[in-house]
């Protein structure tokens, strides 16, 4: 199963046979007081910045969000997808909770975008997907409903069952959907980890699809976050998750995906790795060739 | 399933309920050259410095070996068992291809070692296995035979299926039997990892013993051989893997592995992982307890 998505000149492949897709999460006012207050005010220097550096640092797409309360969110995200595109070419992902800012989104995008998204809910399937039909995008289906985010993990595939096929009477096709089968706080959820690598294995298995993630939730209140998230993602790459909506600009998550890949096969002869330690430490790739523990 | 080993003070449970056990790897001359020499020389010093400094780093078991090539590996290894036993309390894997070393290692250990290793070659299991029982050590069992190691998992597990079943022939529990499936190096065999990782999947699930793996081979040939081995020993944690034979005195790899056993649900309350990072940046913990993309 491939899910592609696309920019002007950029196309991104999401699939088992394809390097693991970082897509930038840091166009997102949650948490950021100044991008809000700036957003606020029509300011989108930072949005664009942030597009710039995280691009440079190697995303291959982005997330793009304005969610600012009090604002009219829906001509922001608008304006925030025209801008973003004139100044890096990585196809995006249009992220919303309001139904009409997602509509404005994909009618400024130029490409296939990733829309994010839809949850189980009744009200929120009946009106996202047909957008998404409408405009030919992919979408990332959330796994909870109008009864929350279940301990259940059956429950929770249910719901992504229940999304896929929904979309597919939209006319949807399944390569255009990827499940997020949502990450709990591990520090509050003992089993979060556990859990969550069962879903999407048995998402992966017996629906087809892809699966994609927040990768921020799942270490909300412990220490060294960036620690918990690069375990998450790595241990989420081999129960065969494929993307992910997470830091581009840390370098330390970077490597451990580029490893993943690696040890997933999906970096023949090693050749992305050999290019990034070559880049990252100026020696050619040549150091630690020998067996590791050979130092006295 | 739970391996049980134990020292005179200390007892390491190894298994899917327990934390991810490091077998700390230092005390072995293969690459060596100073060690080597000192060994053939009889000279102890780096043997009990180097057991001395892995427990300091927090290791829960080693192993020791002592295959120094024209030398009196039996006496040494016995010696060395002894020595590290002197001056360490945890529990220790006796390492040697010779069965004779293996036998004078036993005889000279106090506690229930873990024997390292057992092939699944005829001539092996009929030498090999009648030892660990009369000691009623634990064993490793490496998945090869007299055809050598196989490309084809199915081979692989067969041989683990004969060599857990040959032990239960001598009255060992499968509980004492864990099976290394034998990583490849991944620059060489671009689906070392994948396959690896299913076949750690499938012992678990079908024959219910432990496995453990040499961490140092996946990565042969590459550079930054330590950021493939945290990824590696990460997703085969997360494929059921629950101890290896690796670095113990490599911090990333250990913060590495606590952040699995969080994912994995193995550290209630994330009580170890809250005290490491209290001791790695003194903060109490309470760095990065905001969302991680906070930083404006």
């Amino acid at each position: 199963m491939e899910t592609i998505v696309t920019s002007p000149t950029k196309t991104v492949r999401i699939g088992a046979q394809h390097p693991f897709v970082i897509i930038g999460e840091r166009i997102n006012p949650t948490g950021r007081k100044l991008l809000s207050a700036e957003l606020a005010a029509g300011n989108f220097e930072r949005v664009t910045r942030d597009a710039i550096a995280q691009v440079a640092a190697g995303a291959p797409m982005l997330d793009v969000n304005c969610g600012v309360p009090m604002t009219d969110e829906p001509a922001l995200l608008a304006r925030a997808i025209e801008l973003v595109q004139s100044v890096v070419d990585v196809p995006l992902c249009i992220d919303s909770s309001i139904v009409r800012a997602l509509e404005l989104g994909l009618a400024a995008y130029k490409g296939k975008p990733l829309v994010n998204s839809v949850t189980g809910e009744e009200e929120r399937l009946e009106v996202v997907l047909p957008l998404v039909a409408r405009y030919k995008a992919a979408v990332i289906g959330v796994a909870n409903d109008e009864s929350g985010i279940s301990y259940d993990p059956a429950v929770r595939f249910a719901v992504a069952k229940k999304i896929v096929e929904r979309a597919e009477s939209y006319g949807i096709p399944r390569a255009d959907v990827l499940i997020d089968p949502l990450a709990m706080p591990v520090g509050a959820v003992n089993d979060a980890g556990i859990v969550l690598f069962q879903i999407v294995r048995r998402i992966s298995e017996e629906l087809g699809v892809n699966t994609c993630c927040g990768a921020s939730n799942i270490s909300f209140g412990l220490p060294n976050r960036h620690g918990i998230n690069r375990a998450f993602l790595t241990m989420a790459a081999a129960a065969g998750m494929n993307c992910a909506i997470t830091s581009a600009t840390e370098a330390s998550l970077r490597e451990a995906l580029l490893a993943a890949d690696v040890m997933m096969g999906k970096d023949e002869n090693c050749t992305r790795w050999l290019r990034h330690n070559r880049a990252a430490d100026g020696s050619g790739g040549r150091r630690e060739r020998r067996r590791a523990p050979a130092a006295e």
